[in-house]
């Protein structure tokens, strides 16, 4: 097991828990300033917190190594990232809800605009709205034959995007992309990555080929790429690891399929991240841990825009009192990985830290911010061990040996 | 695999990286001053660049252990230290340029001076000259009789220092030392130090047996001892592994025999570290990766000579801004360990470490030492997380996992 607790040492204890997870947090100085987004951001709850909680520094992986969602989302949870670690289509078809069987093998397919002689123009085919997308999901249905021994299904997410699943004996996740991740190139052949995985590539292909024949005439989703091939597999789960009935509030798939694949409960998507903090309230009595997550941050610094990024922390800071009015055992607020705003990406430095409860030291800082949770309590903490401090200072760990 | 590094997160970017590697770096308070060699040590440029930098302390291995320049310096390239060791023999061969072939068993030697009874009474036989030291191998090579099933090769280092060589099939490592490491002993019968190594004992006696009649009538160099015997295996390259072009620029042997175990290409010896920076600049644009090593730090360490250990760091602060003038996208100054010249070993002490790069997030330091880069962003960092932070800081790394 790569789990980082040691044996026996989970308890059955009644402090509540809630992760606020700030999507992309962590950030880099403004050239002119000198502060990080974070460090701009008017943040008089956070600041305050910070100066009566543990504080450090949250680091997703190994230094040096940004992480994507997936990765990112699972450390925080207290699963190794790297023993762990699970391909985008697995994480898709969980987003949208699709009941996934040990074996499955799905991938996470793009619509897509194709030229007369095959080139990809664009990877998202003008962005289809919701509805649009699900009339071509439903035409996708109708008209592809499943090959074989193969069960074969179609889930419409968002936009461009949705979730395609293969069910049958034998399959496999090593099948590589065909997305090329650029345009002006036709789509990629499926290989096998590994040796079995020929026949998977095979139905893989076929399907693929039959979805560009159903689309030929559409106007502008008139073809499909399809990337991150994973195979589902069953993870022990948070009420397994930690004895914790654990509520999942978050608005996007991705989040809420990582949260389905550790067998979280997930509250019904909120309308805004006001509404994710009603639903805390609603439903505080009914779990022990909540998973609240915040896309903003993430998005804003992705766009490369570092006001935008500082005035959707500040917006979350809006919120704090609200979550410290409930008396949670322990709030930790944290993100899943940093994307400053000069970088436009996911990035590998560390991620601001706070962990609030009354079992902790404190240290001098003036507020939150990158440089203050460097002279913290926690120091520079992985992040696969959150979720060990979070449960000790919550009560719900015994002491190990004798 | 013990690499460092998930898979599939390496990229072929354009960024150069150069580690400036200044052996033995790290230090203790002068028991007057209470300043290490570095705090004391009149160091502007690294100073300057210490404050835009990012800075921490590297841990060549664990807490407490304090490695070999073996160890030191593997850990330093992303190979973990204690899974890839690798004896002295292997190293030493390889730092004389002796092509080993998987399998082979290197040992290394030293001349020494024995009394009519056997002991030894000179562990060094007066340092002899290099050339008088050729002219002793070659004596060995012609009167030595390889025993049946083993080819023996003697390679001339510097001084005292030889190697043997050993290349014949079922072959081990697990041999004791002859070398007591003190005088007025005689030295030690090899043992096995492992099932299956009997044979090799008994080759390896046997011609340590015959170098000791060969010798015989030498007026000092009449005897010699073995130690560090070790098989070598083909190690991933530098290349392999990260996808660069790497150059070693180093002017001892131990160092070469590291760099070429990685697969680097070696610069020819430079005859003063200015040259080494000379070559740098030459090859500036042929490699990815550049290795420079500087060894007077660790050599005035050992010696306990404090002020010349400063002074020898001055010497390379120095020569800092011919670095930066070539605009590396990384430049990471470091030591493979700490040489405290008030301790006059190799030390356990983290390492005063600073990474340059245009993607660093800068603390409040005041310049480069050992206490300064206690505030830094890395915190207290493995040493081989070094070449994975690198690595990202020049735009090397992907996104790992979804």
């Amino acid at each position: 097991m790569a789990v980082q607790l040691p044996d026996d040492v989970v308890e059955r204890g009644n402090g509540k828990i809630v992760f606020l997870i700030l999507d992309g947090l962590g950030g880099l100085p403004h050239p002119d300033t000198g502060k990080t987004e974070l460090e701009t951001a008017n943040t008089p709850n956070l600041d305050r917190l910070a100066r009566t909680s543990a504080v450090g520094l949250a680091e997703p992986v190994l230094p040096g190594i940004a992480p994507g969602s997936g990765p990112g989302h699972l450390a925080l949870f207290g699963y190794d990232p790297i023993r762990w670690n699970i391909g985008r289509g697995v994480l898709s078809a969980l987003g949208v809800d699709f009941e996934l069987r040990e074996g499955d093998v799905a991938a996470r397919l793009n619509f897509t605009t194709v030229d007369a002689s095959g080139n990809i123009v664009d990877r998202r085919a003008g962005r289809p709205s919701d509805a649009e997308n699900r009339r071509l999901v439903e035409k996708l249905r109708a008209g592809v034959r499943a090959p074989d021994g193969v069960e074969v299904f179609f889930e419409p997410e968002k936009e461009h995007r949705l979730v395609l699943v293969f069910r049958g004996s034998g399959l496999s996740e090593a099948v590589s992309d065909s997305d090329p991740q650029e345009t002006g190139v036709p789509p990629l052949r499926l290989q096998a990555l590994a040796p079995g995985a020929e026949r998977t590539v095979q139905v893989a292909q076929d399907v693929l080929d039959q979805c560009q024949s159903v689309l030929r005439g559409e106007d502008r989703a008139n073809g499909v790429v399809a990337r991150g091939f994973a195979q589902y597999r069953r993870y022990p789960t948070i009420e397994d690891r930690y004895s914790m009935r654990a509520l999942a509030i978050a608005r996007y798939p991705m989040y809420r399929g990582v949260a389905r694949l550790l067998g979280m409960e997930l509250q019904p998507v909120p309308a805004s991240d006001e509404g994710s903090i009603d639903a805390l309230e609603a439903r505080f009595e009914e779990f022990d841990f909540f998973f609240i997550h915040v896309k903003t941050p993430d998005a804003r610094g992705e766009d490369g825009d570092f006001e935008g990024k500082a005035r959707a922390i500040e917006a979350v800071d809006a919120l704090i009192p609200r979550i410290e009015a409930l008396k949670p055992a322990v709030l930790l607020v944290t993100g899943d990985h940093s994307t400053p705003a000069t970088f436009r990406a996911h990035s590998w430095h560390p991620v601001p830290l706070l962990l609030s409860s009354k079992w902790v030291r404190t240290a001098p800082v003036s507020g939150f911010g990158e440089r203050e949770c460097l002279k913290g309590e926690l120091g520079i903490v992985s992040s696969k061990h959150l979720m060990s401090l979070a449960l000790a200072h919550a009560g719900r760990l015994s002491k190990y040996g004798a």
